[in-house]
């Protein structure tokens, strides 16, 4: 495997392969896998899951890991391309992406988006001038509008909990959050839904519709896997019979990049709040699922966390386990 | 080993075999013991020695680490139970710390006392949400009044120096600092002292006296072990014949979480240095330890800290050896 | 070895049995060669390449590091002999160094020049005092006046390259960057060229000239190697039939210490950016060498950067090559 990118880059044999591979890590411990074998992590922007997940999965496969973080000396990394360099920034992209690279058998990149428009995220250019630098086999820690390991942590999660693919009914449903958030994780979870087969509505409200181009590539998706898409803001009818709600914020995408626009606009949906009310008509045992951090009693309900819906701390912990197995399956010559 | 949090919880024989592990381990390194293991180390509070011995002590074993510190960017953690999330912090402590243990078979925590009320400290409250949080095996990497890694390597530097346990004198004594120091150091090395069978003197000036609590726990330990616990503020009678002083500064009890009239009290005791002038009726080779960082000139003079009775860095040393035996024996499946 | 501090203390076959040693590590991996080792690496200047390629070296040899950093909570390292810490310093490096270094088997440790007093930087003042402090083996990550496993990396890349060593040209040039650099690179660099029998041309404005006690240091292995040095500030002359073209910015030697009188004489220097004109007399292939970061359009034209004339990127990666040799033959008992 060169890259682990997107989801929609494999198919749903091999996403179920990576998954079989993570349970197998998981009960027969491999821990000599990848000796000596280095994982550059280079963060461009702020994580705690993902830092430690992939640390941890390095170790107990035996090899190890280093991380380059914007806490550290590197602030004033230039991105600009032929820029002349007389500022405060000391290096450029162009050589610290490479060299950091170099010291790796292959580098988890972490860059969230410019969001300041909307089709250059959709492009992923800012994702792609870094991963155009090197020839190392990487690892999307989250772009612009991908987050894989996120996602075969989900469909993971998804089977531990014997969800049924083929009509398991899955809502993804928008939440309010003071900030305007990435779409990175609603994005990603609504193709490997799609993917996996399931029924899934997007629930959210007006001016926080999900960009046309992510709708039409999870449609596709779930044509080939037997699924369906569709989206509303009727609560009642998103989540009659659901069996997972994946509950996540987002920016307006009608005034992407408009800060104010979308303040003003969120602000209207202090209600969306999940709680035990949203659960009515619902399967008795529907889960909630979050990629976290989550605020408490403004995106859910601490009844709902600290419940029997939520599957949050698991759902987490196969962070790491999906990522040993793409490791496992890069590093360690296939599975 | 479930937790290993308190040296009260262990018999001294138990202790005893943890030292001669550490010893095996000194002598005898085993780089295969915890291969593929992983420690979660979490600091809530910020850290050097323990930062560097913990890591360094799963290296040792075969093992590795991750850190989360708060020189991350995870400063924002919203500890208070119940709040509405709509300020800076993005991540609740009961998601943070069940997660971050999840991915280690061990995790390691530090979290200073609040040192607003000391009966809250006393009954490490704060050390106990966060451990409550968690099923995995955990260590406290320093507590309220806890800090039992700091103590074992204390005990094993005690048995290098070959200083008698039954009728070994022992000074605990209090030293001027310009800030309120937390008591977990005081605390744990007072019990351990007694649980040694040593005879403990806490020297320290009126309005330092160590909690009731503590100097009753340390009582009954002393009780099983043959030795004795008493407490003055008599320097000369203090040092009388003594094998070990451990010099510490801790907060005021009396105005304990009031840092004015603390301040105010303690500038009354700027002469609590220790220096050569100290040791006129102590034994010849009476030694000097610390647990670091210490403040030369202040807490200690630089005649003590470069001179022969100094142990302070064979004694951070020791915190390494310490943490393997502690490590072994709980990841390793017994020593 | 006890130490890798400066590579004048080696002979050139020393030095060239380290390369093969780094090229034989890179051919075929010793995953198990350091097991179980841990390597201490200390930052008191900030890093990026030396953090990244020191941990990344130790894992791909089967041990680990730990790093402490000016990032972390040890910014209050006090330094000053004989000092009264009643200030914000909590820790003197009298106990941070040996206790730092007595968890590792080997310690690295940065640490800039002052840029006060050139005389006291030449003396290596301020790395001795570090130094002095450990019975480790340790290894140079910078000092004011070395460099070392920067100059081991380079001489492997000129190997990697084909460079002649004895008849080859080597021209190390002064360049333009807003800041007053330390010596440490063109130091080493120079000692470093001549050590490998190269004729050496030292580019420099008038005021940059290196210090004598460098000149003749590297005049004195010049004469052992069969190599040459020369001072000049006049470009063509310098660069006919240059093989290799080492650019690095430094600090006026004749304003050492003095920011505003340097700050003034380099300004006249803007013009001292390498570009494709700078080519016009060396040999087609000449190619271009910098330690990074580096500056573009400042230090360096992006089209010399960017094509065929740079070798930075392999440069760089020759670093963690470089110092896996160092640390296999001072940790693993020989190569």
């Amino acid at each position: 495997m060169k890259a682990f990118n997107d989801l929609a880059d494999f198919s749903a044999e091999e996403i179920k392969a990576l998954v079989a591979l993570a349970d197998r890590l998981d009960a027969h411990p491999e821990p000599d896998a990848l000796k000596g074998k280095v994982l550059s992590l280079l963060f461009l922007s702020p994580s705690l899951r993902t830092l430690a997940s992939f640390q941890a999965a390095m170790t107990r496969l035996g090899g190890g890991s280093f991380v380059i973080s914007p806490d550290m000396s590197i602030h004033g990394l230039e991105t600009r391309p032929g820029i002349v360099m007389d500022g405060t920034a000391a290096e450029h992209i162009r050589e610290a992406v490479p060299v950091i690279a170099s010291y790796g058998d292959a580098i988890g990149i972490r860059a969230f988006a410019e969001r300041k428009n909307i089709d250059s995220d959709l492009a992923e250019t800012e994702f792609s001038a870094l991963t155009d630098l090197i020839d190392t086999p990487y690892i999307n820690m989250e772009s612009a509008m991908n987050h894989p390991c996120q996602s075969l942590a989900d469909w993971k999660t998804l089977d531990d909990l014997e969800v049924p693919a083929n009509d398991g009914k899955f809502v993804l449903s928008w939440a309010y959050h003071p900030k305007a958030l990435p779409l990175a994780v609603p994005a990603t979870t609504l193709h490997m839904a799609a993917m996996r087969g399931m029924d899934v509505t997007v629930l959210r409200p007006e001016g926080f519709e999900l960009p046309d181009a992510l709708m039409q590539k999870a449609a596709a998706a779930a044509e080939t896997s037997g699924g369906s898409i569709r989206e509303t803001d009727d609560r009642a009818e998103a989540m009659q019979d659901a069996n997972v709600i994946y509950a996540k914020s987002w920016s307006s995408t009608r005034h992407y990049g408009d800060r104010l626009a979308d303040q003003k606009l969120r602000e209207g949906f202090l209600d969306w709040c999940v709680d035990e009310s949203w659960f009515g008509n619902a399967l008795e045992d529907c889960r909630f699922m979050h990629c976290l951090p989550v605020r408490r009693g403004v995106v859910v309900a601490d009844e709902i966390l600290d419940g029997p819906r939520s599957v949050v701390i698991p759902e987490a912990r196969n962070r790491m386990l999906a990522q040993m197995a793409v490791l496992h399956q890069m590093l360690g010559g296939g599975s």
